[in-house]
């Protein structure tokens, strides 16, 4: 079992591949890439495991951003958040971390784990807990199958750090660690408690890290060959493609730490005479035809929005009036559409009063390096 | 020098004494008497102890509780929030206190260490770090005078546990712990950093449970004897009695965690035809006479309401219509009248235009007990 150390060109595929994921959201993965390309150029290394790799007793420690991508846009982040948030986790247990990872392959959140490896010289694990992004930190396979949901630490970049060492429940951290960010400036670091070897095997998804290099690469190279990336990407996730058109309308607000708001796309081609409204938390939530309400897509499925011609994946924060889109409904891991997990991921739990369903065949990744 | 277990009685007088001194907030004092009884009547016992009782490098964990009063009142507590705070410092620490203290004597917040200390056997401190109660965190003699802001516990009635284990500054503290307040329901426990035996010397208000004491015992004495309360209040204040009249308007808003608002007093005798106008925040800030504007009192001085017959203090959620009141300015202490205090807990600090006029020289308080 080979490790894994990432290129400056791994880096502009996975970001590519997990802005895809990112469902609009997860952060911006442009400035997630030059973070982990500035680790590379001083001369430090991000090395990727696949949990395979992990004892079953090692203890993994998933990091991220949190707060509202509109701001950590403008208020960019000191570098070091999640690295200080794993070694305020670990001073809490007593015990180090084996390994990073992230608890979302969407946009920066990707990346953020290893710039905090970087530092720590620790490995990354190919995996997450959503396969996607989400908006809050509850929505998780680890959290939905039992992970303790304490204790997990909060860092800014002023350098304060927040640990919250008794949880009731994985909404009562989000809800505190939510208060936390907004108070500290809408972003900042976050670390999970820790997770055991066996629960990464158990609970994550597994090879997302590959999945989204893989996603980044195909897009990449249908450019560079000029075929068509969206239907590389359709291809490559067994998506379907919902609509194709231009952005007429976007209403954005940001509250509660979130970025909120609603987008109205006008359609071309086979969708023309329709429009599309999708609703976004930070990511895309769900999509319908109007007029006609025709429910197209929800949660935990992926809404992804990209170019229409290049494939260029566009986050929430992104849209506006003009932008030539199509929009790629992409089958989330089965581990999503339990009951269990609907309960936290669902359309309802996002206040839908829909029924979820499933986009098609989730196409499970396979690893670049075993 | 001996311990000073206190009775029922006591308890009856510190609360007393400890709603005058909170000029209109720290908690419902009342609420906290019964909790500090229901601790004797099961086996507790609660035992004051002078500051000199404690070596240089004691740790003391000064308790109190956080929010709105105005919820306070409604979302009671279960009762262990301050005490969880002191293990989660201690714990965070790895050091073990030697006593508890309020870092507020105003209001309910002058009993809350005596319940935690009643739970884990532990002495109270006869100090403070504000000879009243001031609505933030930063607001107190500690961390004016050079306390390390970090850590900080707090606690909420549902079993949630945050540390701020890296606070910038004391205000950093305020604003962390005062998002968590919220998230938790607008009230929760909190204790500070650990401060030593030889700060509490240096920065702490000496005797201020003996003066809460003192205080609740020549109000109860006066009633009994017939003779006027408020007057009594005066003179063992040093205090002026800034106001006679009856509220005839109160205009209140809970938010950003705190109970703020602002009442209009209607003259009697020899203020008849003025009117006098106090805003709060938690605690009353500012008494200017109307028309005319002229500043009768500002914080740092205490500004309490009583009732002009009984002198039973009225706090700031239980101002309203009718009520017929007195308006006593109380001198604070010294040390809050500092440049650097005063940058801290003078007008300025809470937004008014107006330069601190001193109301008279503080009476130091006297221990009960030696």
């Amino acid at each position: 079992m080979s490790e894994w150390y990432l290129s400056e060109l791994d880096l502009e595929y996975i970001a590519l591949g997990a802005a895809i994921l990112g469902t609009g959201g997860g952060g911006n993965a442009y400035l997630g890439k030059l973070r982990a390309w500035q680790q590379l150029r001083a001369g430090r290394r991000i090395r990727v495991i696949p949990p395979e790799a992990l004892d079953d007793d090692d203890l993994v420690i998933a990091v991220g951003g949190i707060g509202a991508p509109t701001v950590g846009n403008e208020k960019l982040e000191h570098g070091d958040e999640c690295y200080r948030a794993v070694r305020a986790i670990e001073k809490e247990t007593g015990q180090r971390a084996a390994a990073l990872m992230t608890d979302e392959i969407g946009g920066a959140n990707s990346i953020e784990p290893m710039v905090a490896a970087a530092i720590a010289d620790l490995p990354v694990v190919d995996a997450d807990g959503m396969g996607r992004a989400f908006p809050e930190l509850q929505m998780n396979t680890f959290f939905i199958y039992g992970l303790k949901p304490s204790p997990g630490a909060l860092c800014d970049e002023k350098g304060n750090t927040v640990v919250f060492t008794e949880a009731q429940s994985p909404l009562w951290l989000e809800k505190l660690a939510r208060a936390g960010t907004v108070a500290m400036g809408c972003t900042a670091g976050f670390a999970l408690p820790p997770i055991t070897g066996s629960q990464v095997k158990q609970w994550g998804l597994k090879y997302t890290v590959s999945q989204a290099w893989r996603l980044g690469k195909i897009v990449s190279e249908a450019r560079i060959a000029k075929r068509d990336p969206v239907a590389a990407i359709l291809a490559h996730e067994n998506g379907r493609l919902l609509f194709r058109g231009k952005i007429v309308d976007v209403a954005r607000w940001t509250t509660g730490g979130f970025a909120r708001g609603r987008l109205e796309i006008e359609g071309f081609d086979m969708h023309a005479k329709a429009s599309l409204q999708i609703e976004f938390q930070n990511e895309n939530l769900i999509a319908r035809l109007k007029p006609g309400d025709e429910l197209l897509a929800t949660v935990p499925d992926l809404i992804c929005l990209v170019d229409s011609e290049t494939g260029r994946p566009i986050s929430t924060e992104e849209t506006r009036y003009g932008l030539r889109v199509a929009v790629l409904g992409l089958p989330c891991t089965p581990l999503l559409r339990t009951p269990e997990a609907l309960a936290v991921v669902g359309p309802a739990a996002f206040g839908y009063d829909v029924a979820y369903q499933p986009l098609g065949e989730y196409v499970t990744p396979e690893p670049v390096m075993k």
